[in-house]
């Protein structure tokens, strides 16, 4: 029997969202005022969300206390408290839009659980912004 | 890669959910205390879901400030500070329950986003009570 | 000892703001959007807050199930679901505001409880317009 | 046409997660903190959604009041101010785990709802710790 | 110059409202469904205020990290996941209403935070039901 | 006639706690994460409070639209989406601890709004860290 056990967590984080080859015009054209040249911040809160068979032993589809390590080493430990452009390698190249850091994020998850699950991430942004992201299939 | 972008509003309308040609009686009995003659009304939270590829150019599925323009101009300019049942005419002969208030707003959001995607809204009637519409197919 | 006990409430009216014997040009200058014809609507979220003595014997304030009972037959079964400037007829000749109705509801229940006490009421019409009320002489 | 209807509730209960046949030492290695021998509690909040036709005569998937009454009845009469563990048939030999607690709301609001329809469920055992169960061919 | 600091936490709980020399009818008109003899439990949110004086050297009235530390060791590892009526000795004498936990709570607190200020705690039982308590003289 | 108005307001923004003139040994041992040299950032929620006399004409204590207004031009205008250490002059002398942030705000909100009244903010760093200031003889 499937079901989804979902946890929420969160790191507090400084971007900015611009285009290194583009001018300022352009940037600020299509990013609007998330291009501050100076960076501004969020308080991101994030849901992971995995949905496989419960353990019949446990009456849990992952242990919770494990997954909430995994999230705290993976996610937490590297991002909060960090400004994801200068603090994050991969976001030299990529564009730290929240669809990207939710992809990110994703990635670090499905490789650290080692579980036959789906994973899916929700990334608020904001209360008002938000991505959710389900893996490369879906 | 595909991803899901979500955009929270809200509008603040009076509506009453009652059928014309029903006795008050009858609309009583369906619609409790929602078929008040004169009116009640909620603060309406809206969640519009844009699932779509992202444009590797600009790390997004749509551009934020773009969509939140739409859903103001489509959404918000219309329906926030009215009364549903007499102000919009949609809703003269059809009546405004949550659920078809949902899908009034994401036929008018499906004619005005010019993209290929699947957009899905929620409606918060209250904080306890909301719908969920995908469109047609799903 | 004196403490404060607060419950949570809410109802969900349709009003307009507007003054009578003002033209139509003089109440959207001073009210916006507020003062729209076919009246608009809100879910009001309402906090009532008791400070008094302890009772030694229960360790309450107040019987949080009696004060239910009081939230429930003075405010809520009067005001759920109403136009407040139809069907309350306090609200023929005053403008409901979100000011006065906070004094409103604060009136009412400062003659309901019979306890001595000092009521404070929280009025959000919506989450981020409220107003708050201690009676007259604070 | 279908949509999704949805209904959030909520019921407080105490409870601990631990396996009967294990000795403390296992139950804390697995479970931590949750399986303190004289019980801890939470604010369950539920959401059931309901994904349905609507019915064209009336706007509604389901009668809101009556789904109301469903959930009154099957699910915060039986659980609310309640010892899972103790007072609950179903978990003298069920562990309730939230996963586990989702499953029998599940399962007896699909007995009491009378109607074509897809019921998921979502239970909030902290705003941080949840599930989402959708039945078992899901 | 004066400010305060708030700090939010929880821990989650069983207890029951019951008074030990009363019939179990009189508990129950007294205290409904709270003196269920099983007990029943919440997600306890505590917010913790503190206001002094600003440091001028560091900008801060306490520093954020001591107060979170005070919080976990007297609060959070005392309570959270306990049954207040069994496993903490305060409460076999005294009925743990929402108003003696916050009385507890700032109890402990004003003795173990080591600063010329005034201390003020809000107790939330659910996100509907909670006390404020600001000391003896208030 | 007394009552308070209360207005919520929000804005994004980077920052990082450090003293210039203190190691980053020094700082971090103060601080914390909080002093990160690249900067993290926050979504800052303001609530807004003016307590004054009521309006009899209006039945407002200060229009509710020109609150916004002066919100908008003072605070979020030239807050969001900025680096406050970098942008804001105000905080090249002095730390930008949520303390002196809720002081700025307040000093601003001060000097625009033109009534007889008492104004209160309340600044959220996080939904967890909060403080609340009344001015300088409170």
């Amino acid at each position: 029997m499937k079901i989804t056990l979902c946890r929420k967590a969160h790191f507090n984080a400084a971007h900015k969202v611009y285009k290194k080859n583009w001018s300022q015009k352009e940037n600020s054209k299509v990013f609007g005022k998330c291009c501050n040249e100076n960076f501004h911040g969020h308080n991101f809160d994030l849901i992971v969300k995995i949905y496989g068979e419960i353990n019949k032993n446990t009456g849990m589809v992952i242990n919770l206390n494990e997954l909430k390590k995994i999230i705290k080493n993976e996610i937490e430990n590297e991002l909060d408290h960090k400004n994801l452009n200068l603090d994050i390698p991969y976001f030299k190249k990529i564009i730290p839009t929240t669809e990207n850091i939710a992809i990110y994020i994703w990635e670090k998850l499905n490789k650290a659980i080692n579980l036959d699950c789906t994973i899916n991430v929700v990334l608020y942004e904001t209360p008002r912004n938000f991505v959710e992201f389900s893996g490369y299939n879906n």
